[in-house]
């Protein structure tokens, strides 16, 4: 294959923008995650009243510097990309079209205010950060044990949305309105924030049944927490083990041998010894 | 056995309606449950005072179209049912009443309104759904872990309420009255929100002494949280270390063989296939 | 041993009343808890002013009737014991006595209400039912957990504690009197009702330094309550491994040896199989 | 190598002000721990108006028989310490000085009350009582476990803040200013409160679509908590296992006898002692 100088300079762009191999591709990912999490902080500090009355303008000027850099790098991206629509289409290039945007937007669109708090996405960016190696192998582990424990969360997710649902209807009849449980959402929504241990206190049980009832949901709420910190513990702990014993079979390459292992668990071929 | 053609419809309303193998089956149960979550949503909804009032006779048609449907269902039931009162009798058969009973009465009877909140009840048939293959393992991990857990947890309950009680009146005593802690019931109230660390702030210590017990008992609910999540967590292992590795190797008897293991780890020997 | 007629009545009350071994003493335990949880209910209802105020004699007669009961099992604990002081002098011998002191000092002292309070004593009477079989294990199990996390968890402790005193200290400062941190123990009080993530509201920070503060002692509240779940996980699990695996060795008597030994660990004796 | 008497005498203080091997040294740590947690104690107790109105000139006086004692100390590490300049610039040799500094400034300058909460952090000295020897291993044993699960942590930290400012971002634009939520910043802290179910209800949301996506923000929160959980609690496990069971035998080459073993218990050889 003849690559031509442009399809030098393209991979060469690509290797830096996109991968995290390479020192450049590494000190340009960092670059970036300060950008963005600085942008996301100006973004925040612009909606403080106090703090924007006087500066607004300097606000506005670093804005279009963010959106300037941003610009910049979507435009390399779409270009060093092997396969531009590929990009533009998937999360990540939604998301980067999606932080510049806006700014854009707000030249024709007057009282666009909430139209920029879309900026805030920008941050989703910042998981790009994942790909850096330290990072890959700890993200992997921990996806792999919540996928694992998945269908026995689903199952506990249910019963306690049962519980939930089941015990708000029965304080929106007991309590009633005048104790703020003004209806069957609302009371859910109390008996959410009363499971979950939040507790705001903005509806709280006023009858004597209601207070009993409140307190059985808190002594459950608190007990059954063990339950999917039980199932994510177990899962975590299967995961590691087979991880660290990453022993692999020279004959099939099976891998993940338990450590006291002397024979393949695949084809029965003799597996070398641990050091 | 001679089967009448009666006899072989029966049956095959009862594949459909109670079990989940054929695909018929399964795909009653997953319209059946979006029926239930759909009608439990409207009678929330329907206790919304401002959703509500343009809108009654919307709301009392659509419950008059589920409740014909749940009705059509319930007569399935029973008769395709081998055993009709049996069925009846059972928890479910008596929920599958309770949920369409309301709207029948509230013809008769005036002012019905909480009466119409039992509907609610019909969330219960959504627990139905455990049956469909992919949530009874799961469900039976959980209940297997919980029924283990059971009597240690029920020694920590113990110890749990008695420390509410006692430090519930010893508050009753030092804060009184005058901070909300008008009686002990009241103030066992209290310390079941403190120590269950949801915290509603509709009671709070107002004495130097009162805070400070406030703060043992809190630090004491944030450290004991520990005892439930390290029994069920020991129970899910034990019983996952149970159900994956219970093979053991016909030539030197080594157990604890991974799920896909052909060969023995220790001997080489090959293993019988798992079913 | 020659045993009077006297002694074999002692001995019999002796197995009823402190035991729980003989089905009598078994049922005793039982009348007694129950009396005991009775007289604890009926001590916090008659703190509630509204249902107390018209039933004052009922609640007199009723405690009388207690008080008797458990004067009566007082009278016969000291009766059967062995050795009486011994028993008097025990926790639970002051317990009891303080069970039923109360009643009788309301006689000739007037105004005791605070005194009454005291019978709620009472409930660490029940605590006698962990003597019951189904009990001692699952309690032992805990209490052995405990006591062999207790360093760790003191660590763990005094590393809290500190944080909470500083981020107190700061928050004096920070926010001052007006925001409702009027001393620096006041604010070790919301740094400890924060961190173990109670949050009662009754102070909150009011600037944005004490709420960026605040947000960090909540991130940390949330994060390391996995250190004292994880002390007592790994714990739990390692009796749990000694307890089922206990195979005991038929010569020296060491208990405990692991699931695939087939020596004694202790004097090189071969072990049983396991069946 | 010649000692003369004055290095003789210097070394003996360095063994107890220091060090914490004889007993003069453990003495030394205890009367010291006990004088900083009451000059703490005191230093809090002096911010509460009510108590200190009255005994302002006792509060000083002990104030500074603390500062002369702990001045006494400082003087006796510079004068024992081998390299005196290494010890002043240490962290603990810093936290020494600024435990001290605060009183003498207070002679020139006036109104420095904030100046003298400073000597709070005299309670970072009573770190010095981990060096104790029953503490030295339980401490190193928890920081391995944080140490070995921090890269795990950060994804989560990660992956939680970046779902804070997303929600805090979209609870401002749904909320707005009538409800609290008059900055993204503030929304993000709202939504700190909330993940962490800590839950003051200062702020809450009032709106519908606020209330349902704060219930799942307490829901997230309630669940993931199991994540930091697992992770620990398997890190703890790994030390835990390494730790106590790293002993082979030097005949079949078993691995993982248990502490108090003395044969193998594979093969009943004897196994070398424990230091």
């Amino acid at each position: 294959m003849v690559q031509t100088k442009n399809d030098s300079l393209k991979h060469k762009i690509y290797t830096i923008v996109f991968e995290a191999e390479t020192k450049a591709g590494r000190t340009f990912d960092i670059i970036l995650l300060f950008l963005i999490l600085l942008s996301v902080l100006i973004i925040s500090i612009e909606t403080v009243p106090e703090i924007v009355l006087n500066y607004r303008q300097y606000f506005k000027t670093i804005e279009w510097v963010f959106t300037f850099l941003f610009t910049l790098e979507y435009i390399l991206r779409i270009y060093s990309s092997p396969r531009p629509f590929r990009y533009i289409f998937s999360f990540f290039g939604i998301v980067d079209f999606l932080a510049i945007l806006p700014t854009y937007l707000s030249l024709f669109l007057v009282g666009s205010q909430y139209l920029l708090v879309i900026r805030i996405l920008r941050l989703l960016r910042a998981a790009r950060i994942f790909k850096l190696t330290q990072f890959v192998n700890e993200g992997q582990v921990l996806t792999r044990a919540l996928r694992a424990s998945m269908a026995k969360i689903s199952v506990f997710v249910g019963v306690v949305l049962m519980v939930v649902v089941i015990v708000g209807s029965i304080m929106y009849i007991v309590e009633g309105v005048e104790h703020g449980f003004t209806s069957i959402p609302k009371s859910i929504y109390w008996a959410i924030v009363t499971l979950t241990t939040v507790g705001y206190g903005d509806i709280a049980p006023g009858t004597t049944f209601g207070q009993i009832l409140a307190s059985l949901l808190m002594i459950m709420g608190y007990g059954i927490i063990a339950v999917p910190t039980g199932i994510v513990s177990v899962e975590l702990a299967n995961i590691d083990k087979n991880t660290f014993n990453s022993r692999v079979c020279p004959q099939c390459h099976k891998e993940g041998h338990a450590r006291e292992a002397k024979y393949c668990s695949n084809c029965g071929n003799q597996l070398t010894n641990l050091t």
